[in-house]
């Protein structure tokens, strides 16, 4: 006590002493009284104390977890560690792994593949992972030795084959590989078509023109030979039966394929003279028995003989080598000079054989046949920890015509090590994005985007009420020069931002992913939506923000339009990987964690970073290509664009005053954030018409032209009205588009306005 | 100093004296130092109970009030208080001042009425009310003493008429009203055809077939009198034109719209032979030129001469006075049973006339027209306090043919009223919904619901994001007998609960609304969705929750098939309301009660009050319709119903298990209880086909089946390919029908599944 008191009054800092006996009995009583006091004062005191402060309940304080819980933003140190994490020798594993077999989509390595992922996936610590299935009409080559499909010169023009001009059927390293199909074109109808050899450069409409006009080459009942690129194979498919032609062949000119000087595979990754590209040739993509709706169970299939996607004669690819064997025998006059290609020939343009050919003709062996297959997307998902029902998505497909070490292999390889990144954190409870992460590999992306749009047609409805971005990767690792991206208007910012963050692959610490695909300009090039790969069923059917990412080669000096040397080839394998593409593998590091940030930044802000104000020089310079190219023409029939130009301004207005909105939201209200962001996808998706004719391209600004000839940069609703597209010819088609897409624009608008846009125009 | 420290020894129990002088001074010190003692413990006491109490902050305190107005409940005494508010005398004063000109679409009054709505809900506090302008296709009579629109009978077959015999053209009340329309079914073509006359019964298909076949009478050149009801009245004109007829007269007959005895105006309410219903005639709801798109500013417009849904030869009413003339001349047998009205005559079929009228015939002169004309509808809004992004909706038409007191004035009175108490709430700072209120009035409404279909085509992004249910009103007070409701199976329990704290407005306070309505059954009867008013287009072409309310007659002994007696003639007055309705108003009273609390309940609970199981016994009947009808004809062609009833399955398998979502959820997390009513009404949207062929009739339950003779309750798409509707006949579309329908049930129990139901099937 005594202690405690003097405790008290030291602390007070006037210490007294005590001195007389008497008045110690006095002074005892006096001290008693102190305690008291004291005691009694500090008691008072902490009542005081108490209830002077503002009380926080056990319920307040539940109550303010929940809300921080809610509001709580992204953290970048997350970004971090799955940087750190990404490891490029589990990536090489994974490539070497995934690419032991040819796994054509369908096939039982195709299976198996589809079924590691989803083991793996789990194993990594995905919430879920599932096969989802399908059964796709798909279209095969015979397998093994039957058939075989190849072509040969006829004897004496009877159905026998000159042996020695039977053409091979598969890559000489690939003879005898049960997995591995022969050449052939998906789709392509089966049959033994015989036929006078013409050469038609690219198979182009007007190459057979020429062929006709200036040649005076009647090219009915002939074969057809054209070089690989520059048009569809289907379509070439297309304008060779236009004239008559009764089969045709495609083989990859050197000079379309190869740089001059450009080692061969196994000396160097250009293409040997015994690849051949593999491909499909439909006119349009998405499984053709199930226009509309997903190729599940129960689900309606066109009758094969009402599907209207596939060429109509025989279409066969054969390598250069073998397409030289028939070339330096073809009669004719020599071709144009800008239709040689660079075999040590004279190019000519036929039609038949000199020599000891002469008079003798070319048969196709086509053998390949539609079959219906089971395919599965595997999807997996990391579920998220405020926001469940809100999805950011990362696809690649699984399958490949081969082995596809780089298309798309590589990409399933880094999705395999993101998981594994990803699923650690959630494992260690580390981390847990707000909102969902979904992993997508697709099947049968080959045959035409099957997996995804497949997909697309089935959850529709959930994708466009949930989902916040699609990114995708496709022919991930074929170079390590620089990304190369196509996206929506409204990603553009969160790529740069994602890629300023990562190293670049290239050993130079001060240089990031940003800077090597800036290559000096001020900002770096972004591409728009086509329909190359899985992305585009996300951008053209839902609406969703999109992107499509890979590295790439450098293509200085590489021939233009086609792609890297060994694609779609026996030849796209493990050793080109890792011998000449990214033999350290950093480049795919360097991707990977590019994905892992942009998966991080979308998923785990409170803010979406979407942009909407993108749309605003699209927009803009889709009208100056509609005047540029139509204005005059309109002008005379009296369309005005007025309707498209004001609402093109009411978006930019509205894009305009949504900074506005954006400066004023309060960013620590989880609904008010929610508004917003649903606001931010919502534009995206405003740009669909649902009115449109084709079943999945429903995207004013992104859909692809059907006309071919119609190169002009307007709206492709106009192109094709303006080219006599499906939709109908001629002016009031004209009209109808120029309503439509203004319409849609307008609506665009409405979106971004505030939430009374919906009582009107103010 | 001293009575602070006494104050404290009181406060502490222990009172102390002070005895002597000498001991004064030392007590003196020994209180200083007990003063000091206490002081200074008081303040060491102070700091250990506030440090001892967690703290609130004020960055805390905003927090969670923040928090808490996020998850605030509803407050049911907001109920009460517009319960008590809302004032039938001043309903009766709205509908005074609104019935006191006549109000056809985009006349002058029209306009006039747009704008008083406008200014009114402004004024009554709204947050905004807007005009939102279209220009729409109408149909006029001539207007004033033009034309007029009327039928004569020919004098010795030349063009002059026998005057006697000119049929009325207007209401001899309205004589001379310049806004009053004439006697004129809108849509019809303008023309003055003569034809000998023939009395067809209804009109229907089996009518003109009893004619030829048991008559063999050839209607070819003829004019068809017919009575009113039983049939729409463009099909009538079709059916009729399909058998030669060259004009088409439809009177009411007062066995089909009054009841033996009953008193005609302005006796009673029933019809006099004087007043003759108005109507449009397109076989297709919606603007007609400019389907699928708005009627805006830039849209694009068809040419006339393409508009498919117009009838096909004049048509015109007559009242019952001027076909009696007709009639009782009517030459040839008698009509077989069934076919007689209740007119005091001999109904006989014709062809043509006897006695002095032998060898006339009748020319029906039209001269109605089409004219685009300028419409709007009215939109006011509550903004939400926490989600001013979501939308419950209340509206009703406010244009009628003529007065349209009971259509739909009344309606319109409700409103404003409505739209009184509730911005009272606001001005007075004493309610803000936590949704958004949004009130329309609906332009055009009688042409074919022009404005509220325009209105959803023009939003339906805006509308599919963010409306969670839309309440019409329509024909509001006819009579004081029950409640008459069609709804969306969700909203069937968010009516009973709303209805069942609703007082009737029958002077009994025991009763209710809901007991009024259930009439001793256990539940009250809810119709389906119809295309008889503004809620179809949101039900069909977005799918949101939707119901029409309002107050009914009872039936008993009333013709079927036709509406009230006085329905869209110059009749449907104040008077006949004031006298013959609802004389006090209190059945106003009660259904904008309902109204009010309806939008009360939905705009501010927390979690939607959407049912979604209630699809499950919907389905099941539709599927159970299928097997009935169509079930053996199915087995034959080898058609199976097991992905049908496979969906079905999973759906209800998906609903009982979103029960438990429901319990499992934190309904104080705000993020959880939107994400769930995200759900709530995205299962709803889910029933949406987009693939569907009809711009509007996207859905897969709901959608009118095209084919009339399809009286089968299965699903529309079914019976449509059964009986060869326009998507296509035959057998393989049959099949395809029944796989969409599967695949668009799948994917509402998709919605309804967790969030990892985009992860596929389990």
């Amino acid at each position: 006590m005594e202690a405690e008191y003097g405790t008290i009054l030291l602390a007070s800092g006037q210490p007294k002493t005590v001195e007389e006996g008497q008045k110690t009995m006095s002074k005892g009583r006096y001290i008693i009284l102190a305690v008291l006091c004291g005691t009694v004062a500090l008691a008072v005191g902490v009542i005081i104390g108490w209830f002077s402060k503002s009380s926080l309940t056990e319920e307040d304080r539940v109550a303010l977890d929940k809300f921080r819980a809610l509001v709580r933003g992204a953290d970048e140190t997350v970004g971090n560690t799955i940087m750190d994490e990404i490891d490029s020798e589990r990536i090489r594993e994974n490539l070497r792994e995934l690419t032991k077999k040819p796994h054509m989509a369908g096939t039982a390595p195709d299976h198996e593949m589809a079924e590691l992922i989803r083991q793996t996936w789990l194993d990594n610590g995905l919430d879920e992972a599932r096969l989802v299935p399908y059964d796709f009409l798909l279209s095969y080559p015979p397998m093994g030795e039957m058939g075989p499909n190849n072509t040969a010169v006829t004897v004496d023009g009877t159905d026998f084959e000159f042996e020695d001009t039977r053409t091979a059927h598969i890559e000489p390293e690939l003879q005898g590989d049960p997995d591995a199909p022969q050449f052939f074109y998906a789709f392509s109808p089966p049959g033994n078509p015989v036929g006078e050899l013409v050469f038609a450069n690219y198979g182009r409409p007007q190459d057979f023109e020429y062929l006709e006009k200036n040649a005076s080459i009647n090219c009915t009942g002939k074969i057809a030979i054209v070089k690989y690129g520059r048009e569809g194979r289907g379509t070439k498919a297309t304008n060779a039966a236009a004239v008559g032609a009764v089969g045709i062949i495609i083989y990859p000119d050197p000079a379309d394929v190869n740089v001059p000087g450009g080692q061969v595979y196994p000396d160097g990754w250009f293409l040997p003279g015994t690849g051949v590209e593999r491909g499909s040739t439909l006119s349009d993509p998405g499984e053709p028995l199930t226009p509309g709706y997903p190729a599940t169970d129960y689900a309606y299939r066109k009758p094969l003989g009402d599907v209207d996607v596939f060429p109509p004669i025989p279409i066969l690819p054969i390598s250069y080598n073998d397409a030289q064997e028939y070339l330096l025998r073809l009669s004719g006059e020599e071709v144009p000079s800008g239709w040689n290609g660079s075999l040590p020939i004279t190019y000519r343009l036929g039609p038949g054989f000199t020599d000891d050919w002469a008079a003798r003709e070319v048969r196709i062996n086509v053998y390949t046949n539609t079959t219906i297959q089971r395919v599965y997307n595997v999807i997996g998902m990391i579920k998220g920890r405020v926001e469940p029902d809100r999805y950011v998505m990362f696809g690649n497909h699984y399958d490949a015509w081969v082995q596809g070490a780089i298309d798309d292999t590589s990409s399933t390889a880094i999705s395999l090590e993101l998981t594994r990144v990803m699923g650690n954190l959630l494992k260690e409870e580390k981390w847990r994005p707000r909102r969902s992460v979904v992993f997508a590999a697709w099947g049968a992306e080959e045959f035409g985007l099957f997996g995804s749009m497949e997909y697309v047609e089935q959850y529709a409805k959930l994708l466009g009420e949930r989902l916040v971005t699609y990114v995708n990767m496709d022919v991930g690792v074929a170079g390590n020069y620089s990304l190369a991206v196509g996206a929506s208007p409204s990603l553009r910012n969160a790529i740069f931002e994602a890629t300023k963050r990562i190293p670049s692959p290239h050993n130079d610490p001060d240089k990031t992913v940003y800077d090597d695909w800036a290559q000096g300009e001020e900002t770096p090039y972004i591409g728009g939506i086509t329909l190359s790969t899985d992305h585009s069923s996300f951008a053209l059917r839902v609406g969703t923000p999109v992107m499509t990412m890979a590295y790439d080669y450098d293509k200085t000096g590489y021939p233009t339009g086609t792609s890297y040397p060994v694609y779609h080839t026996g030849y796209d394998n493990m050793d080109v990987m890792e011998r000449f593409v990214d033999p350290d593998f950093s480049v795919h590091r360097a991707l990977a964690r590019t994905a892992g940030e942009l998966l991080r930044y979308l998923s785990d802000e409170v803010l979406l970073p979407l942009e909407w104000e993108q749309y605003v020089p699209v927009l803009t310079a889709s009208l100056n290509a509609t005047v540029t190219d139509y204005g005059t023409a309109f002008e005379e029939q009296g369309i005005s664009l007025d309707g498209l130009a004001s609402a093109i301004q009411n978006f930019s207005d509205a894009a305009a005053e949504f900074k506005n909105v954006m400066d004023r939201i309060d960013k620590d209200n989880p609904i008010q954030a929610r508004i917003v962001n649903d606001q931010l996808v919502a534009v995206n998706k405003a740009f669909i018409d649902t009115n449109r004719q084709h079943v999945f391209f429903k995207h004013v600004l992104f859909s692809p032209a059907y006309c071919t000839l119609g190169t002009s940069n307007s709206f492709p609703g106009i192109v094709d009205a303006m080219c006599g597209g499906p939709q109908g010819e001629g002016w009031e088609e004209v009209k109808k588009q120029v309503a439509a897409i203004s319409f849609t624009i307008q609506s665009a608008a409405d979106v971004l306005n505030d939430v009374d846009s919906i009582a009107g125009p103010k």
